[in-house]
C-alpha cells in the first residue's frame, strides 16, 4: 500500500500498520511531502511546511516504536495544523501579512498535547485571515482551493486545513471554529470536523478571534480520526480561563463499543428544527439532507420535530458578540490599531465596526446567547442531537459575494454562517459530516449535540459513516 | 426585658426566649412597631411598615411555637427588606419615583425563605434611588438619617436597612450590594453587613442594578446574627442564572465552634494591602483600623503584608462594568428610557453615561476584573482573609459632595466605593464590623475572605467581636 492509497488511509488503520512497523514514519512522511510538494501549488493550503521538522519527528517516532515504545495511534501520524494555533520556533502567520515573521516562542497547549501523542507536524495551512472570514479568500498568502475543483473555495475559516485532509496532504488537521469555520470548509471539502463543547479543548496559544466564541477542534476523513483526535487534544489547562476540568473518555474506543445489527441507534432521538434550519437552502443540499435523515430513521433512531423559536436571534447575537470580542482581543494583543494599514480592507471593516458597538447591545447578545442556551438545553432532554445541513449551499467560486436561496439574496459570509452559528452561542459539540454531492461538489451534514457529550455525537455520526460512503469518496484531484 | 432592651437583643438571645415562650412574638413585634412609629419619621428608614402583616405573621409564629413546631432562630424574629427586594402583595419601589404603587405578584426568592424561617417582616426600607448610589439622599422618598447623629447620612443604598437594624428598629434586614452598598451603611451606622460570595444567595425577584456585580446580603448587630440570616437566605436557586449549587453549612452553629482560650485565631494569617487600602483614609479611622489589626495579632492571627497592584484596577473596572450593566437592565426592565423623566437627575444621567460605554471597554473591565480574581485567588492560597477599613471616612452630612482626605479632593461616592469595590468584581466574601468611633460616629473595619468560605470570615469577624464591644454600643437616639 502506497502512494496516494496510503495517503488516504485512515489513521485507525495506519495506527495498526506502523506499531506492527509494517508502515514506516518515515516513508509516510515522505510520501506526504512529495504530494505537498506536488499539490500545494495549486490548492494552497499549506503556507508553510515543516519538512525538516517533519522528517525529524518521524525518525524519533519510529526510532521510539523500535524500541517498543508506542504513544498510541496518533504516533507517526503526518498532520497540519491551522496557522493561528502557535507554534513554538516555527512562524505562525494567523494569515495576517504583518505578522509573516512571527515566531511564537511556545507551542500552543493542543500543539504540546499533539506532540505528547507522538504526531509528526508537516505543516501550518492558510486560513481567512486573522480567521475573519468564511472563505479563506487571503489576500496575502492566496486563496485556498477546494480539492473537488480548484475552481471553488475550500470554505474558511480553516479552508487550508480542510483542503489539506480532503486532498490527502495530511491524515488531520486542528483548526479553530468561531462562527462555523471548521465545519464550513469540512462540509464544503467532503471531510469530517468537529467543533467540541466549549472549554474541552484549551485555547491556550491560539490567536483569539471571539474569546467566547473561540473553539479548537480536529478536521479528519473519518469520525474515527475525528475521535482519535479530540482524545488527544481535549483536556483541563489552567491557563485557559474558559478551560473546563472535565473527564476526557477515549472517543475512539467509545465507537467500537456494541452495535446491535441494523439498528444501532436504536432508542435516539434525533430533532429536526424546520423552522432555522430548512429555509432557504439549495434545492440538491435539501434533498442530500433529507436522504440523510432517512438513513438515520433506517438505522434506528427516532427523528422528531423540535421548536427552537430563539435559533431566529442566533446571527444577530453571533453578529454582535463576534464583532466587538474580536476588536478587544486585537486591541488586546497591539494588531490594532497599530498595524491597522496592513490589514485587508475587508477585516479592518470588521475591525473598525466592532469598535462601534455599545456595551449594552452587547449585553442584549449575552442575554439572548443565554436565552438560546436554555431553550437548547430543555431540548436536549428530549433529543440526543439535532439534524441540519451544515451549510445550505456548496463551495462557491472566489469572488462571489452573494448567493440567491429561496428567492432571495444574501451575502456567502451570511448563508455559510447561518447553520453554524447557534452552536458557537450555545457551546455545545457540533459535527459535520458528508452526506452527498450537489454539482459534484461535497454537501455536509451536521449534527448538534449535548453539552460535553461528544462521545454520544461521534457515535451518532459514526453509524452514519458505516452505513454509507460518501465520507470515503476521493476528490478527483490527483486521479 | 422590654421596651429599648428588648429592642437591642441579638437574635441569638432572643431565639432561646422564644422557643422557651419567655417573649411573645406578638409583643415582640408590637414593640416593633411602637418603635418605628416614634422614631421613623426622623430616620426615614422605612418606606413602608406592614404593620397588619406583621401582626398576623407574630400571631401565626406564636401558635406554632406552642404547638410545639418552632421553626429555627429566626421564629418569630421581625425583619426588613431593604425595598428593591420583591415582596407580592407588598409594593416595592425600588426608591423610584414610578415604582411608588408597584406591588409585585411574587415574592423574591429570599424573601420566601425567610417566610419558611418563619421571620416577620415589619417593613420595606429607603434605599437609594434603584440602589444606584451610596448615600441614600433619595429625592422621591426623603433621606435616611443616621442614628448615631441625625445631621448625617446612613450611607447607602441599603441605607435605610441599616439604619433600621441600628436603631433598633429591626433586628436585621437584608440588603443589596452591588459596589459597597451593604458594608457601606452598616460601616457608616455602626452594625455588620455581609456581602457574601457571588451566587451564594439568589438574586431571583430584586430589581437588578449590575448583574454581574449584584449580590444580596444579611444586615444586623452582630455576626452571629449575620450568620442566622446568611443560613436562611443561602441556597442554589434554579431562576438565578448566577446562582451556585454550594451546599449551606450552618454558618451561626459554626461560629459555637471551640474556641482555644486568649488565642482563638492562632494559625489564621490575615494580609495587609497598604497600597490600597490604606492610601487616604481619615486619620482617626486609620487608628480606629490599627487598633483592630493590633486586636487581631492578639488573638493569635498572623498579620501580613500581602501585594495585590490590581486592586487599583478596581474602581475604573467597577465603574465601567456598572454603568453598562445598569442601563441594559434598565432597559430590559423597560424603565428607561420609558420613565426617563421620572428618575432623579443624578441617576438619569448614569443610565445615560451607561449607554455611552463600548463593548471593547467593558470587555477591558471585565478582563481587569479576570486579572484581580486571578490575583486574589493566589494571595488567598496563603492569607485567610484582607484586613481594610470598610471606608475612609465616617458618616458625611447629607449634600456633601467631596470629601478631602490626604490633601485630595474626592468625590463622597468614590470614596465610599473605593475599598468595596473590589469584592464586587472578585465575587468573595466580605463583611463590615464596627472596630471604633471617629468624631462620635462609627468606624467600620472590613474582612475580605475566601470564595465559598463565609463560615471562616465570619469566624474570624466573630472572634474579634467577642474581644471587643464596639457591636453593643448603641446610638444615643432615644435615649
Amino acid at each position: 500500500m502506497r502512494g496516494r492509497e496510503l495517503a488516504f488511509s485512515s489513521i485507525a488503520e495506519l495506527a495498526g500498520l506502523i506499531r506492527s512497523r509494517r508502515v514506516s514514519p518515515v516513508e509516510l512522511v515522505e510520501a506526504m511531502l512529495a504530494r505537498v510538494e506536488h499539490l500545494n501549488p495549486q490548492l494552497q493550503a499549506y503556507l508553510t511546511v515543516t519538512g525538516e521538522l517533519a522528517r525529524a519527528q518521524a525518525r524519533a517516532a519510529e526510532a521510539e516504536i523500535r524500541r517498543g515504545r508506542w504513544r498510541g495511534p496518533l504516533h507517526g501520524i503526518p498532520i497540519a495544523l491551522k496557522d493561528n494555533i502557535q507554534t513554538g520556533g516555527i512562524r505562525t502567520t494567523a494569515g495576517a501579512r504583518f505578522l509573516a515573521e512571527f515566531v511564537p516562542a511556545e507551542d500552543a497547549a493542543v500543539v504540546a498535547r499533539l506532540q505528547r501523542a507522538g504526531a509528526v507536524l508537516l505543516g501550518k495551512t492558510n486560513l481567512h485571515e486573522f480567521a475573519y472570514g468564511v472563505t479563506t479568500e487571503n489576500p496575502h498568502y492566496g486563496t485556498t482551493r477546494n480539492p473537488w475543483d480548484v475552481h471553488r473555495i475550500a470554505g474558511g475559516s480553516s479552508g487550508g486545513a480542510a483542503a489539506a485532509v480532503a486532498a490527502g496532504l495530511a491524515f488531520a488537521s486542528v483548526g479553530t471554529d468561531t462562527g462555523g469555520s471548521i465545519r464550513i470548509p469540512a462540509a464544503l471539502c467532503g471531510i469530517t470536523g468537529l467543533k467540541p463543547t466549549y472549554g474541552r479543548v484549551s485555547l491556550w496559544g491560539v490567536v483569539p478571534l471571539a474569546p467566547s466564541l473561540d473553539h479548537v477542534g480536529p478536521l479528519a476523513r473519518s469520525v474515527e480520526d475525528v475521535a482519535i483526535l479530540l482524545g488527544a487534544i481535549a483536556g483541563w489547562d489552567r491557563r485557559d480561563p474558559a478551560s473546563v476540568r472535565r473527564p476526557v473518555s477515549d472517543f475512539y474506543a467509545a465507537l467500537q463499543g456494541r452495535q446491535s445489527r441494523g439498528k444501532p441507534l436504536r432508542g435516539l432521538r434525533l430533532g429536526l428544527a424546520r423552522n432555522f434550519f430548512l429555509a432557504q437552502v439549495q434545492s440538491e443540499v435539501a434533498q442530500s439532507f433529507w436522504a440523510a435523515v432517512e438513513q438515520f430513521a433506517k438505522l434506528g433512531a427516532d427523528v422528531v420535530d423540535v421548536h427552537l423559536p430563539r435559533l431566529a436571534d442566533a446571527e444577530e447575537a453571533g453578529t454582535t458578540i463576534s464583532l466587538a470580542e474580536a476588536t478587544w482581543a486585537h486591541q488586546q494583543a497591539g494588531y490594532f490599531p497599530a498595524h491597522a494599514e496592513a490589514y485587508s480592507a475587508e477585516v479592518r471593516k470588521r475591525i473598525e465596526l466592532g469598535a462601534e458597538v455599545r456595551a449594552v447591545d452587547y449585553l442584549v447578545a449575552r442575554e439572548r446567547q443565554r436565552q438560546l442556551q436554555n431553550e437548547l438545553a430543555e431540548v436536549f432532554v428530549r433529543v440526543h442531537a439535532l439534524l441540519a445541513p451544515t451549510v445550505p449551499v456548496v463551495a462557491p467560486r472566489p469572488g462571489t459575494q452573494v448567493v440567491v436561496l429561496a428567492g432571495r439574496e444574501e451575502t456567502v459570509r451570511t448563508a455559510l454562517l447561518r447553520f453554524n452559528r447557534p452552536s458557537n452561542l450555545a457551546g455545545c459539540p457540533a459535527v459535520s459530516v458528508p452526506c452527498g454531492f450537489a454539482e459534484g461538489l461535497p454537501v455536509g451534514l451536521q449534527l448538534v449535540g449535548r453539552w460535553w457529550e461528544e462521545a454520544e455525537l461521534l457515535r451518532l455520526a459514526h453509524a452514519y459513516q458505516q452505513a454509507t460512503g460518501f465520507h470515503r469518496q476521493r476528490p478527483p484531484l490527483d486521479a
